[in-house]
């Protein structure tokens, strides 16, 4: 059995591992913080998990969590991760930090997007926890830099095509939709039912945080620095992202030949599904579920190609991606407490 | 292994019957009966399936179908299910029937609400399937009339108070919201999104079919025949029923006192969670698992109480009961398959 | 050319009552206050004004208020409200105020439920401003006390019933359901999109603050102290109201006869449209309007009758009736600026 | 007072029609053709318009409408339009068509994207009806052929960089999001609530019949032939649609000066509104109005422009447009009838 704990457990993305660690056979909720929770029981703050989570919150500091639990997830804002994770590490727990502190390799690009990196020594160190292109490297780390929510949906949905240079690489532009709960549980006028229901926006035009998060993955993939347009939007519902991508082809591809390109790397790749040429994803068919379902288009009128992916930005954008990666640092079956069916409708 | 059938799975609660038993390590899905849909895969009909359930819809006659499972959910409408049912009970096979065809124990009341009733021999054989009240007979029986969404919800909030006496039994009123999923899959105007959404308003209003079947329980449970008042109402949302329920409490009574009859009367019942005095259920907590969450506030000025039922009415209002029923039919962990834990947010 | 002001302009309520304004030939905003926007536009602040409404939140005192306009609409929060419009009334001031603290003409009632009163003068000449009841004593008072948003469905729900005795007092349930806008935008975690969409549950059971007001108005017209059940719930869209009234006939009445009854009470209101008899009402078909529709059910298996009332909580329910409000205080055709056709869909 | 006539009236583009003829003070509306609710009051159907839309629908002839109104608004599917709109010309009726099947010039480019065209000797007389770029001509002529909702949003949206040669005329990509009004009424599985709610996707993926419509005014105005990529996508909402637009820029552009050629372009349009510098459109400010919000971000890292354009797919997207069309072709004050407030929240 293995002890884990949840740093930050009152947000979205830290009930929703609550959620799903109820699935994980092998693996003991030991501790929860929160410090606007303390002393509440989870379940009193979130009434789904009433007679399944019994764990309350609690305030503590580093110091005092490191022995209650073999891996942390720290689900908490960029900058408060750096100031924990460091401490965690150097007690010897694995960490899977679903921040955005150790997921840029660069500190420079880290410091030009967010603000100044106090805990530097650590990005050597930290993975990338996209399993389906970083496994290897996930079982032998400490430290998984849990991917965000838009990258997680716009690399896996581009990563064939860019390894086989099928498309070009300066041509990529993504404009990519996600559901509210993407901007968490703070009371914000912005996000409040009336301000969001039966209405459709662009924020952050150009200048969002997960842009270079996906430009290091990107340059990776076709070995040379690239830039890429992204504009999120904020969708009235409450799950799931859809991001459309367009790129331009490289060389003239059928349909069928791009499937072949999607079928041979993903091969039985357990949580991406690939659509059938013609159809098409939506994320009302991923809910709740681990799964990255894919699909695509050739446009022979314009030479480009328009590739959907699509998540639940809570699991497969957070929370599962994140079980999925301890699953990996803790030699457990990796789709195991991730194999819920989408809920629909 | 038991094997089992859905027959009329392309409706919304066949497909989610054929999510939940993706849960159930004991049984399997070998045949699915869809006329819409024959020969195509369920998942393609419902894409969340992809992956996971494989089965393609048939479109079979009763006789071919008996050979092929050993218990049959059928989910099909009033009317067509009596057409079915008689067939697979004589075959020998167990049958949950999900329409409303064997719920009332009286012919003559199913004729005054419904129309003729061409199987009444099945009516006294037939259990009314709340496992919470009728489990000895659930797994004594070949055939369970699987309850109604609204009358679920009601009985359930109701059962404790009228078993003790605690309520006027001609007091009573519920008003009923249920999502839309409700209304079913058919192409309707009534339920398309545009004029669902952003709107809300009753249907039915004194004259809905679950009157009756709440009727009969209802007066079963406080041994006097009863009518009550019930108007349901359609809610922009998916999935859930909240029933609050109105009734001239007997003499005075604490909040206190009132939770001691609701814990005495369910103990350890594993679906039902009793909020506690000063808070009520909400449906989005409920979303997608087999609880009923049940919350009341006695009212001194009125002397009346006020109760509060939720569900998911495909769940435990539909699939999810059903499921249950199956497994107390078959001998199996009642629990088995249903313990996901409701999706929120 | 009258002038008027908004004493708290950037609460939905003030926005509505600025939107409506932009349709009344003869009225003219000159003065809007906002402490959280001081210095802003009122159209940066809710874009849906751009190009339409030019006025800036200013932040002022009472006393620099009374020379901006010739009557005020007080959008603010109860408590607030009775600091403010004794000043603006001894200016000479006419008031309308959408607060609650003029509503309830007997101080202990208003102390039970709210806090202490420390206008108490100021309550015998307030007018309780339902037009369709107090049209006369409207236009003869300085001061119009707005109904709240559940009263104004409930009250113009029963006042026929009541008025001719047809109904028994006693036995008044009112099962309301409301959008969110009806809470406001203060950020809140509980009206947040994601805690909101695809949720249904009751608030403030049998203890909403709008209880009192609905029994002053309903003792009122059945010339009998009552009380009465009531039950407000939290609907995930954002405008609308529909209540659900239940109340004892006083003898057996047809669908046509109640009818009548309505017809003969309303007659030519502008603002209450009957639904023929088999039809109800729903939010959708009253949005962004000032129309109060209302139908109902006899139901002569419970000798009960149930009621449907359906307003738009920002309009009828609130913005709508203060302009309905002021076109009479100012001697204006009472529609003036309400003819907006209701959104659809 | 001119007569005029809906065709079509029961689809939510006719009943919108409906909805907004209300307001103008010189139209009477005359005559109301709906095959399925013939001899049925629009306002039975649409319970929005009780008390102020009186007319009863009727199943008509072309000859047998002729005489009943002086412009005609055919509100019908493609192909059923160009069986009836020559006979209203012929009888010398201004028609204002709303149907697909008028937009394009060259019949070859019609019959690739839909069927057989069989009234191509109409395509001469025939002007977009897209009053901001082609106001001269529609006042000029008989039959305007109302833009699709699409297209009125990037049309206005790029314009102004067309015109300027702002922009590298083969890099437009379109990702477009619509309402599910947008589908019509007709009861289809596809756009049911549940289906819909709490979802995304993308459909008609690069084959979209809105495209050439695109292609064709974009190409008039950059002079020279263009193909663009489109992508449409459904969202959870009832009306709006925001049009994310991405060009490369012919050469580096600040923000203002980008802001500079949209305010020389549409000067003093009064149903563009450009967003200032650093804020971007929403739907839900649009709602219900027949503005165009227009925003837009120069990307320097990308040398590309993203344009964001919102508008009321109902309104400036269909019904809105075309009211303001005759009231140019009319001679009537062009904003007459759209002046209403848009709604939010």
């Amino acid at each position: 059995m293995i002890n884990v704990g949840i740093v930050g457990a009152s947000g979205y993305t830290g009930v929703e591992l609550a959620r799903l660690l109820c699935n994980c056979p092998d693996v003991k909720l030991t501790v929860a913080t929160s410090r606007q929770y303390k002393g509440k029981k989870l379940a009193e703050v979130y009434p789904n998990l009433a007679g399944l989570v019994d764990i309350v919150c609690e305030d503590l500091k580093t110091d005092e969590l490191v022995g209650r639990a073999d891996l942390f997830f720290t689900a908490v804002p960029h900058q408060t991760a750096m100031a924990i994770v460091p401490d965690l590490l150097k007690a010897g727990k694995k960490v899977v930090d679903l921040s955005a502190d150790f997921r840029l390799h660069d500190a420079e690009v880290y410091e030009k997007w967010y603000q100044k990196h106090t805990a530097q020594e650590f990005l050597a160190e930290a993975v990338y926890g996209l399993p389906e292109l970083h496994r290897e490297k996930i079982a032998d780390t400490q430290l998984v830099a849990n991917p965000g929510c838009y990258p997680t949906s716009v690399i896996l949905g581009l990563a064939p095509l860019l390894q086989n240079g099928a498309i070009e690489n300066e041509s990529i532009i993504v404009d990519s939709k996600s559901g509210t709960s993407g901007a968490g549980r703070a009371a914000q006028t912005g996000t409040l039912f009336c301000e969001v229901t039966e209405g459709f926006k662009a924020y952050k035009v150009a200048a969002h945080r997960h842009t270079p998060e996906m430009e290091q993955e990107i340059s990776k993939l076709c070995q040379k620095q690239v830039v890429i347009s992204f504009t999120p939007h904020l969708l009235p519902m409450s799950r799931g992202i859809l991001s459309t991508i367009y790129a331009e082809l490289s060389k003239p591809f059928s349909d069928s030949e791009v499937h072949g390109l999607y079928k041979d790397f993903y091969g039985d790749e357990h949580f991406v599904r690939l659509c059938e040429p013609g159809s098409f994803p939506a994320t009302q068919f991923v809910r709740g579920s681990n799964y990255c379902d894919i699909g695509f288009k050739v446009d022979d009128r314009t030479g480009r190609i328009v590739i959907l992916s699509a998540i639940d930005n809570l699991v497969k954008g957070a929370a599962g991606q994140a079980v999925q990666n301890m699953n990996i640092m803790c030699n457990l079956p990796e789709t195991s407490g991730l194999l819920t069916v989408p809920l629909f409708p």
